[in-house]
Parts: structure tokens; C-alpha cells; sequence
């Protein structure tokens, strides 16, 4: 069964660029840099990597990774695709750094999704055997910093036509709707986690990318990243917030990387079954309070995204339904 | 599958002093109050109680509640503990107040537990249609609140004749372990929620109850509950903290109620996925760090325990192993 | 000499509406209520109210009022009024509750100004003799709420002809200054306590009333206030912010009273010598991260002023100088 | 007339070790290093340095420094002193750095003081002319960081042999005094800057250090600090705290430095105006939740003292009393 939302991987111009923004500034743990690659994590993480910003010359998502419980979910899960007649591939071990064998979908909204099981885990020992929490090290650290992913936000071409493979094959549950004047969800907040989202979907036309998300301990976290943006001059690249959002009851900011992409600081959501229906949100509910619980309305920017760069992710040759 | 730790039942001897203590001054939500009973939630539950406090003229613990994902899971528990031959009765639906029909066993290490899917939920939505969360209602209350329970605290016998029956038979995950001079754990906390916990076991010589806690929202939350303690003039009733723990890295405060029950207030522990091995505390490091981060030492009157309430639980005539 | 602002009275047009706006959601204390005048002070006020609204059936400003540290400071004054050539005039003790003789004036840019030694102190001890500082009430307390009045700011027709009068004739102190391309300053900082003002002057064209400033104890308690106004459905009445000021460096949001007075929610600016020069920004500083060290704009509504209730101030028949 | 408390000397046996601690883990501001002197400032302030430490092979109090808010001042100060028959001498410009002409006096308590008008400041531009506040490089900084020097705590022999100095001729005023049995103050907060106190006067038969308190800018950055502590595993030099005051009704925690000098962090105190008298506590009051709003007594070490270290403060020369 899929656990979680387990990394994601996002495309840049510029990696030192990122690495000034991602390391320097917000304080992302730097697992591993390569070329053409740089691997980071969040302070309170296990698994030694849940970012990876790759050099494409641009903006944009290239795929986002679930763990599952089991390494023969992976077969269950090709077997399902197979089935859907969706396109789909093995991995080997090692593909991409610290991590087992995969599996790499192309889901029905057309994002690039894998998934795994093994994943390489932080030493939490020290030289001399003591326990060494991820999180306790301030003393060295610097910057928010954050604490863990939380969440990927991608936009799909209709969310009513997404979610009969979110809910029913991958069996995420949403936590929350926004319904439009017919009913129809246009919003959709889905999780395998039991807080309120592993993945957002919003209906824009095309699949596309809005924003990765990142947890920081608590609300004086996410007022020291404004000031920490406004101190290095970087005011711009604050987007929206700090603020509380209707939906997920979050308290959040989304700042812009050098790059372009849309990163959003997360603290303080629910925490729900997963089988109780969703929460459902009216227009006239969300108009005036579902973004932001404070009444201040998204700027014109934030309906923007970034491009998907999803070539090669499931090979041409990976048969279609009905000709495996 | 068990998912998580659901209500807690306590003692008390004076249910208005319980009410005064709970709902007036630290915020509980009151659910529901019927003679010799008071259920009480956290403000960001969904449940509508996850704590019952119940006249029995003295503090200590009746039983811990655990939600199970499936109403068929009641089965299989059954079996497995007949298998085990301990003690376990089916109740009706309605035996507690809007729950389903439930499975209560007794522990090998001597606690009264149940098993329930079915749990009433709270009505998210407003008479006029309109959703309301459930901690949206800050201009109407009052205290710190708390947000929701998270997890319990047992003694037992001995932890590691405990560990068998939690982790091998109810398949919980042990997140930490102290470990002493011969390698043995003596406290384990161990969790089928992601989050480092849902039931801390301690060893103790006998079955025991230590303590049961909450979340509140963030570090600042934790320093109102404890100048609302001092404004009240009770501060005799914080017993120990605020303060970082070292196991689990929560930050947190123990609170004596007014029956003489302990009540923690919790935040900030990690996530952590179950398939890990323990993180293990040698001798060396929780003497100087593991009870605090800050290294204060517990007051004397942290070790003592409250009784356990459990006559009746199961009945007597439920047959024990081998005699089903 | 003068020692800071001491009160502020305000108009509105429907006392209850203010009752429930400043004391019933926000928590500011009530000392007194009679027909036609609301008296209220922040929890950590010594003197018995800072706040002042009167029913004048539209919002405003009537006066604001400073401490003198000696009674005979008020003769200084009026003389020195009586030397400008302004209005002034002597009030006898009680004019407003538990307030000595005061002076009131017209200041040259149009503002009505009071000076008073004698304020009437809470109670600091309880009946049974023990000390019992004001904020330590918060187990029977509730909203935010503020602790004590900051400070005013004041439009008037043009700051640079405003400041002989203030940092000259009344000793205060620039803190900041905000420059125009020819160097001459529209906004001033201006203060007799060490914080950065007691009193805001900006350009306006005319004298009118943009906001009265409360301290809160810390930025967790200003998001527990934007929280209040959105559980509430008040979010409308959030103008801006929460977000750091540029100029001041304090973190701060502004907030509409149900008659439309605007109220700012504030702490964090720093302390600094009278003696030292005004920290003097450039346009190009201020259009950037001035108003918003986070780089967001004032709304547009943020221009609008309320009007001065002055009849009455000071007498008509009060010479003017040379006429005295 | 004396404005503030401007600067505290202390005595260190390491001045690396000091460097280590205060610069490189706390995040305060390096001034300047010279050899056997450390010069720093805390991050809001606009004095160029506040804590001078210098090698003298142990811990202590070499003097504490107030500014007047005048030169001339001086010369009263001197003819007070003179009249008062207690040591004094003047100091030429720079004997410290960055510092105009001083007057060095020792109290009747036993204690160096000096009084300075002229303070270097910090330059509060850019190279290219734009203002910065010195708090606003977060993204340059670490550590808490402390934001000012707050106040010194002093131990005399008898603090009511003590008051007559600091309140009559220093002009100080009392906030809060602790009576013993017979009325008489043991414990003295005094003022000059309108918060709680500049200096705190304890009875210790003699005259000795007690501890140098600097801010921090909100109880979250306190919680930091402490967690900054334990994480580069010093917790053992965290002696109390971090807990709510009752005296002062600050949110403080106080740490020994590397030589055994007492720091205090500290945030959230009262401003009260001067000519109020002083909130007294009874012993059955402080006894209670005096030091503690939160019921936790004092460790024995907080008992300890450090010596002065005053050796050729006022040279032997300089006439006492009578001699003049």
C-alpha cells in the first residue's frame, strides 16, 4: 500500500543558484550534490533525500515519488497500471540515489509518478554510537530551516476526471473538496498520510506544476522565512501569505525559488481518517475564506505553474493497455 | 489494522472539579456530560470525544481505545486473542457513547484495552450549510486548547515481556527504545500512527497508569497553558516542564489534574515510517538528555503512578486460554 | 517634560458594536462604561483606560493625550502654547475619569492635543493584599488580547511645516524619516518614550486620523488575533498584514473597527536614543520594502483618513497669541 | 540625568571559550577583539558594543556603565559623588572604545559604576547609502540571537542600606521590592529606562555578581535558545528556565557562560511609569510564585555569586569623603 509522498524532483536553471536559495538561505540539509543534480532534505527527515532539483533550463516538475509498505507492492501496482492500460516501467536499484528497485507510471492526468519501497536512510548514530536526532543539531544550522516534504501540487485537466484513479486505484482519500455552482470538484486534497494532503489537484486544462510543499516546526518558523527573505533582499520572491488557509486550515507561505518554481511553507494542518467522506467547500464558502482564512485574495500570480519534463520517463516502448 | 490510539478513559473523584480543571480553564471541548461521566475532545478532533473522565473517587485509568480501519478487524483481533488466551468480550454498539460495536481484551501486561471502528464524528457543517472546522471557533473559546489526543502513557511488569503482545501481535512499531546495562528496554514507545507514538510502555514491576496526552498547537500554546496554570494560581499543578524531551524530541509539559491524574501537553515529535528499526538510548545518553533535552531532571514525583480501574472490564466468566 | 502618549479617545457610531469589537473578541479590559463613552486600557496598562470611544455617529479622532512627569509642566506648556500663539485652554481635574487638571491645545497642523500628569492607577493588589500584576489574568481573560496603547498616527498637511512644533517646541525625538526626492520628509517617527514613535505625522493635505496602535505581547499573539477575526467572519476587517514593517521593524497588522476606525496590532520596534539623528529613508528604499520588509503593498483602502471631532476643544473665546 | 544602562564588563579565564560561546553559538555581535578584551552587542542595538569581556583568570563584575543623557552631566554627578564622600575620578575619552569622557565612581554598596554621555554608534547605511537596521541580517546571522543588554543584578550587603543611593541620589526608581518579615527590602528592581529594571539589588551580606540579562525577541527565540544549548550538548550550563517570572513577569532562562558567569535571556517584561510606588511582595507571595510563576523553586546554584573585580577602578589617590 502507498504510504506517502516520498520525494520530488523539479527542474531549474541554475543549480548553484538553487543551492544559494535552497541551502544557504532557507537551510535544506544538502545530502548529495552531482552534476547536473543536487539532493536535499529537511531537518526532521529519515530518508536522506526528499528534493532533487535537476538542470533543464528551466522551471517545472519532472516526477513525484510515493513509498509503499511492501516491495511486492510495486507488482501490484504494475499489475494495475497494466490493467488501466496506462504506460509504465521497472527501475533497477539505484536509479536514482539511495533507492530500490521502482516502479514509473504515467497516471491518467499525465504526471509522472514512481513509485518505491527502499529508500536509503540517514545514519542516526554518531562517530561514538550516541543518538543523533536529525532535528537536534541547531547549534551547526542556519536558515528556517525546514522540517519535511508535505505535499506536491499539480494541476491536472479536470480533477472529476483525476479522481477516479487518486481515490479508487491508488486509494488515496480526499480530505477536502471545492465544488463548483454543478458539484463538480475542481479542487481536490488527497492523501495516503492522514493529514490533510500528500497531493493537491486543481483543474487547469492541462497537467501542469503549482508548488511542492515543505513543513517548518511552527508558525514563529514561518515568520522568521519572511524575515529571512526580506532581510536577503529577496522580498520578491515572497509570493503570498504568511497566512491561514481556509483549506487545510494550514498556516502557510509560498515563496518563489531562483528558478521560478512555487515552494510553499506548511505548519499546522488536521490530521483525519482517511474513510470519512470529504469535507466539501461551496463557491460562496470558498470565495471569501478558502484560500485564505484572513480574507486576503491570491495574487494574480499564483495561477501561474511550471511546466512538466516528463521525457523518457516511461520508455515509448512500454506498451500501451491491451498490448502488453 | 489498528490505526491509531481513539479516546481514554479516566478516573476521577470529583467530576466537577474535573469540568472546572478541563473545560473551564484549559479549553477542553465539552462533548457531552451524563451523571458520573464527562466527555471531552481536543478542539481539532473530528471524534466527538477522545477523553472520558468518570467518578470513581480516585484518579487512574479504565481502559485506552484504539480505531481499527475495518468493522471486520474486531474479528480477527478476537481470534487472535483467544488464540493468545487472554481475556476479551464483544460490547454492543451504543456502550460507550457513539461508538460501535467494540472488542475488549485484556493486555498480557494487565491493561484493559478496546478495539472500535465506528466512531460518532463531529458535524462539520454550520445549520445554514457552511463547513466549520472544528478548531475555526478561536473567537468563541478560551484556555490553550488542546488540539487532539495523541497518546498514552502505561507502566507494565516489564517492557520487554511487553514488546512480543504490542509490536509481533498488534503489530505496532516501535519508534524508540531505552535501552539498560544489559541491552534490555525498559521504556519503549510505540505507535501505529506515523508520529513517534501512541502508547508509551514503561516498566514498572506492575501494570500502571503514568500519564495521557495532548497536542496543543505549537511551543507558544504550551507557554500559555503553563502562565494559565500560574494566573490560576495552580501552578503546584505543573509538575514538570515546559521543556524539550530528549525521546521523541517533543517539546512538553506534565500537568497534575485536579483528581491527581497526569496530563501532558505535547508538541513537535517526528514522523517516522514503522519499517525502521527503534531508534535505542543507551544508559549514557538519557541519563544526561533523553527525560530532557535541556537536562533537568524529572522531579521525584514524576515516578509515581496512578492505579488502573479495571473490574468488570472483561467479565469474569470470559474463558481464559485453552478453555474457549 | 513629556513622557508618552497616554490616551487616546476615539468616535463611533454604535457603542455596543464597539463593546463587541474592542472588549468581547479582542479582550481589551473594560474600566468603564457610561452613556455615550466607552473607557477601556491592554492588559499590562497600569493606568485605568488608554481608550477612549465616544458615540458621535461616524468614526474619528477627538484627542490624543500625553503624560507630563510634573504637574507644573502643564503651566510650562501653557505658556509656551500662549507664546506659539495657539489655542489652549486649562481643564480641571475630572474633566475625564480619574484624570487631573489637564492643558488642552491645538497643535499648528490641527491636531487637539492634552497634556495631564494625574492618572488614576489600577489596583495592583487583590482584596486579601497580594500583588497581582494586570496580565496575569489569563485564566479568566480572553481575545488576544492587546497588552498596552503604542502609539497614534496623525495626517497632517504637510510634515515638514508639523515638525518644528513637535521635536522643537514639545522635545520629541525623529526616529525615522521618509525622505522625498528633494529630501524633504512626508512621514515622521516621532517619540517621547525610547520605542520608535509615540505619534506618526504623515502629509496629507489636511489633519485627519489614520490609526491608534496597540502593543501585543509577541507575533504569535498578532496571528491569534488574525485568527480571532477569521473565526469570527470578520476577516473582511483585516486591512493588511500581518507582515514586518520596514520602517519601525515591527511586525504589525492593521485592523477596521465596526465604525471604521482603524486599529494597528504591533510589537517588535526597537528602543533608541532621543539624541541621535532620524534613520532618514530614501524613495527608493521605501517603495521597496518600506511600508512591507515582506514587499507587500498598502491596499488602496490603507489611504483613507477618518476626520478630527475637535468642536469644543479648546473655546472659542481662547486668544490667540498676541491677544492674550 | 542617567538615561539607561549602556554597557557590562565582565571578568572571563578564556577568551576563546567566550568567543565560542557568545559569537559562535548565542549569535551575538563581534565588535571588536582586541588582546584580552571582547567587545559585543546584541543584534537591535545601535551602541556599537554592550558587553565587554576580558581576560582576568576568573569570573566576575568589573563595572557597569549608565549613560547620561547630557555631558555636563558628569560634572553634577562628580559634585555629587564628591559630597557624598565616595571614590570617583574622570576618565578621558576612548579609554574605552568608541567612548567619550566618563566619570568613574564606586557606590556605597561596593560596586564600580560609571556614567558616559558620548557612544559610538553603529553605522546604520550601506555602502550605497541605504538604511539597514542592524536586526534586519537574519540571513547572514545564527545563534538566537539577543537583541539588547537589558539589565545587571548586583548583590550588595544590605539593599536597604542601599536604596538611598540608587533612589534618592541616582534618581533610580523601585518597580517592584520583596519584603521580608519585618518590611524591610531584600530584593530591589530599579530603573531609569522605563521598563522593569536597569539593576537589580539583592541582600548578600556583600558585594557581588549576580548575573547580566540581555532580550531576546520573543519567548519562541528563548525556547531556541535553549534547544541551541542541548543540541551542542551544554545543557548542563542551562541553570533555570526557561520559565515565566513573577517579579518582573519576564519570560526568562539564565545560563552560565563558559567562566561561570550568570547570563540571563530574557523577554516580555512591563513598562510602568517612574513615579509610581513600587509593587511590594510579601513573603508568603514570592515564596510562592516570586521567582517562579510557574511554582519551580530556584536551584542551589542560583545562590552562587561571582566576584568583583574592581582593582584600580578609582585610583587610591583620589580623595574620600571630607578629603577632597
Amino acid at each position: 500500500m502507498i504510504l506517502r509522498l516520498a520525494h520530488v524532483v523539479m527542474a531549474a536553471d541554475d543549480l548553484d543558484a538553487a543551492h544559494a536559495f535552497y541551502v544557504d538561505l532557507l537551510g535544506f540539509v544538502e545530502h548529495r550534490r552531482e552534476p547536473g543534480a543536487l539532493y536535499l532534505r529537511g531537518v526532521e527527515e529519515f530518508d536522506t533525500w526528499s528534493l532533487c532539483i535537476v538542470d533543464r533550463g528551466a522551471p517545472g516538475l519532472l516526477h513525484s515519488a510515493f513509498r509503499v509498505s511492501d516491495p511486492a507492492d510495486l507488482d501490484t501496482l504494475a499489475a494495475q497500471h497494466e490493467r488501466l492500460g496506462l504506460p509504465h516501467t521497472r527501475v533497477a536499484a539505484g536509479a536514482e540515489p539511495g533507492q530500490g528497485e521502482a516502479l514509473r507510471v504515467v497516471s491518467p492526468d499525465g504526471h509522472a509518478l514512481e513509485f518505491v519501497h527502499e529508500l536509503e536512510q540517514i545514519d542516526a548514530y554518531d562517530a561514538d554510537g550516541r543518538l543523533r536526532f536529525p532535528m537536534r543539531h541547531s547549534h551547526t544550522g542556519h536558515g528556517i530551516p525546514p522540517t519535511r516534504l508535505d505535499h506536491v501540487s499539480l494541476r491536472v485537466p479536470r480533477v472529476a476526471d483525476s479522481l477516479p484513479y487518486w481515490l479508487d486505484e491508488l486509494t488515496f482519500s480526499a480530505s477536502e473538496l471545492w465544488l463548483d455552482e454543478h458539484d463538480e470538484p475542481h479542487i481536490a486534497w488527497v492523501r495516503r498520510a492522514p493529514a490533510s494532503h500528500d497531493v493537491a489537484l486543481g483543474t487547469n486544462g492541462e497537467a501542469a506544476f503549482h508548488h511542492v510543499a515543505y513543513l517548518v516546526s511552527d508558525p514563529s518558523a514561518l515568520l522568521r522565512a519572511a524575515d529571512l527573505l526580506g532581510d536577503a533582499r529577496l522580498a520578491s520572491r515572497l509570493e503570498w501569505g504568511p497566512g491561514r488557509h481556509g483549506a487545510t486550515n494550514a498556516f502557510a507561505m509560498y515563496v518563489r525559488d531562483p528558478a521560478g518554481n512555487r515552494l510553499e511553507l506548511y505548519t499546522g494542518d488536521y490530521v483525519r481518517d482517511h474513510d470519512h467522506p470529504p469535507l466539501c467547500w461551496r463557491p460562496a464558502d470558498y470565495a471569501e475564506q478558502g484560500h485564505s482564512w484572513w480574507g486576503f485574495p491570491a495574487p494574480p500570480s499564483f495561477a501561474q505553474t511550471n511546466p512538466l519534463h516528463q521525457a523518457g520517463w516511461v520508455p515509448a516502448t512500454v506498451p500501451a493497455s491491451g498490448q502488453g
